[in-house]
C-alpha cells in the first residue's frame, strides 16, 4: 500500500488549446524542411498558435479549473516564459480572471515549473497555510521560435493548463517529489535575452537571443540515463513496481524524450501520455496539459497512482508521484 | 509569548554591494535633474552599479552566507528580473557556486520575492522535504532604468543578499505570513517588455517598453492605507504591540515609503531600518539586503522579532514576522 506524504486532492482541472492549427506541411515552408524531416524529428504534426497572450490563455483553463467552486485563496503562476518582466504574470491571470485580493506569485523551473509548483502548494496545504489553491501553467512558445533553428522551432506549441488543488484526507495527494539540477547544462536550451545578461537594449544583442534555442540530441543525451536513474530511485523508494503506475504523464519535450518512456524506461506505451503529435512541446503547459487531457479523456480514476515526470532547461530533471 | 508557527533559523547571511558608487550629483547630469531634486524626491544619496551580472553578485552573497556551512539541499532564487529568459537564474547562481546536483528554482513576486522565498522555504523545512535552504535575491535595477523617467530612474540601485536557513527546534523561525495581491495596480510598476506581451523582436516593441517604469505617487497612495490596515492585522491576529517588534525590515522602495512606517505606521524611527540612501531600492534584494546589513551592524540577537514588510508591482503587498 502506497503512502500519501502529503495529503491533497486535485478537485478541478481545465485546458486552453488555442483553436488555430499551424500543421508541419505549413510550418515546413518557413523552417525551409520536409514535411517528413518536421515529423520524423520531433514527433509533431500539428501544434497550435494563440493569437490571445499567455494571461489570458491561462485564464481560460483556471476558468475551467474552479468551475463553480469557490475562488481560491492562492494563485500560482508555474510557466516558462512571462507574460513581461514586471509585474509577475500571476497577477495579470488574476486580472483576467476578474478576482482581486488573492495573493499570488510565480515559481520558475522552466518546462518543471508544474511540478515546482505542485511542491509548492503541497507543502502549504500541509502546513494549513492555505486550502485551496489554483496553479496555472501557461506557454506561448510559438511566439520565440526562430525559424533559423528547424528543429526547436518545429517543437514548440502554444497552450495553457490549470489545476484547483485542495486540502483532503489521507487518500490522495503527493507521494513523493524529486529533482536535481545540473548547471553544466545552462547552454542547452536558452532563451538568452529578456534579462538583465543580453538586455534588450544593448547592441550586442542578437534577434536570435531573443528567441529559443534548443539542443535536442545534446539535451536528449544529457537526460536519458538521468531520468532512467530517477525512476528506478522513485520507485524503490517508494516500494513500487512498473504495474503499480497506473498512468505516466511525462514532459512532451519531443517525440523521442516522450517514447523513451516505453522504449528504455519500462513503461508499457499505453501507460504513457503522449500529446505531441497534436500539441508540440508547450514548455510548462506540457505537463498539466498531458494530464488535464488523460483526465478529460476518461483515463484518470480517483485513487489511480500518477507518475508525472520530465526534464527542464538548466538542465533539471523532475518527478512526482501522485495518487489522484 | 509569540508563538512561532514554523520552526526554522537563519544561521547564514550574506550580501553583495557592487563597489561602484553613483552620486545623485553625478547622476543628475544624466536624467537632467538637480542633486536636490533627487535627494528630496527619492531620499537616495547614492547608489551602486555592478559590474558583474545577477549570479555573479548572488554567488558572492551566497557564499558569505553558507560560510563554512555544507552545501544547501536547495538554492531558491527570489529576484525581480531575471539573469535571462531561459534557464531561470537559480541555475546560473548555482553555477556560479560551482555546486552541481542541488535542486533549485525560481520564485517570483518582484520586490516581495524575498518574503515569498521564505514562506516556501519554511514550508518545505516544516515537512521535512529539506533541511538546509539557500535562498538568493539578486537585482541589477540600473540595467533597467529609464534616464527618461528621472525618478524611477534615480530610485533604482544594485545590490544582492542571501540567506541560509536551517531547521530548527520550536524557538526561533516564522511566526506569520501574509501578502495580498491587487490587480488593479498592475501598470503602476511595470517592465512591459521581456516576454511574450512585447516581445524583443515585435515592431511596436519599444526601447521604453524594456526599461523600469513606476508611477511612485500612485503606488504610495494606494499602499500606504493597505500597508497600515496589514501592519494593525499582523500585530492583532498574533497578539503584538508596537514594543514587540525589535526591528521592522521594511522594502526599500523609496525615501519616503520607509519613513511611513514611523511617521504614519506607528514605529520608533530607531527601530526602521533604513538604508535607501544609500543603496537605493534594490528591488527583490532590498528587504534581505536591510536585514543582513542590520545583522552585519549587531542590531539584531537572537530571540528578536523581526517584522518584514512591503510592498511589490502588482500592487501585491505582503509581510512576515520571523523570530530571529
Amino acid at each position: 500500500m502506497v503512502k500519501v506524504l502529503y495529503p491533497f486532492k486535485i478537485t478541478g482541472l481545465g485546458s486552453y488549446l488555442p483553436p488555430r492549427i499551424q500543421t508541419s506541411k505549413e510550418l515546413s515552408k518557413l523552417i525551409n524542411k520536409s514535411e517528413d524531416w518536421i515529423v520524423n524529428r520531433t514527433g509533431v504534426i500539428e501544434r497550435r498558435i494563440s493569437e490571445i497572450d499567455v494571461d489570458e490563455m491561462g485564464a481560460i483553463a483556471a476558468k475551467e479549473a474552479i468551475g463553480t467552486k469557490d475562488n481560491p485563496d492562492l494563485i500560482i503562476n508555474a510557466s516558462g516564459v512571462p507574460k513581461q518582466t514586471i509585474p509577475d504574470t500571476s497577477v495579470f491571470i488574476q486580472k483576467e480572471l476578474g478576482f482581486n485580493e488573492i495573493p499570488s506569485f510565480s515559481v520558475h523551473s522552466t518546462c518543471l515549473s508544474f511540478l515546482t509548483a505542485i511542491k509548492v502548494a503541497s507543502s502549504f496545504l500541509q502546513i494549513k497555510l492555505y486550502k485551496k489553491i489554483l496553479i496555472v501553467s501557461t506557454d506561448r512558445g510559438t511566439r520565440g521560435r526562430n525559424f533559423k533553428e528547424p528543429e526547436s522551432a518545429a517543437l514548440l506549441g502554444d497552450a495553457a493548463a490549470a489545476v484547483y488543488l485542495e486540502s483532503s484526507n489521507n487518500k490522495s495527494g503527493l507521494i513523493s517529489f524529486s529533482m536535481n539540477t545540473f548547471p553544466e547544462g545552462t547552454d542547452l536550451t536558452e532563451v538568452r535575452g529578456g534579462g538583465t545578461n543580453l538586455h534588450p537594449q544593448d547592441d550586442i544583442t542578437r534577434i536570435d537571443d531573443n528567441l529559443f534555442s534548443m539542443n535536442g540530441p545534446r539535451v536528449y543525451r544529457m537526460a536519458r540515463q538521468k531520468v532512467h536513474d530517477l525512476i528506478k530511485q522513485d520507485l524503490r523508494e517508494n516500494r513500487l513496481n512498473f504495474d503499480d503506475i497506473n498512468l505516466l504523464i511525462p514532459h512532451q519535450a519531443s517525440g523521442m524524450a516522450v517514447k523513451a518512456y516505453s522504449k528504455y524506461g519500462g513503461f508499457d506505451s499505453k501507460k504513457v501520455v503522449n500529446i505531441i503529435d497534436k500539441t508540440g512541446n508547450c514548455v510548462a503547459a506540457s505537463i498539466p496539459l498531458a494530464l488535464v487531457t488523460a483526465f478529460k479523456q476518461d483515463k484518470i480514476n480517483d485513487g489511480n497512482i500518477l507518475y508525472l515526470i520530465g526534464t527542464g532547461a538548466g538542465l533539471s530533471i523532475g518527478s512526482c508521484l501522485i495518487k489522484f
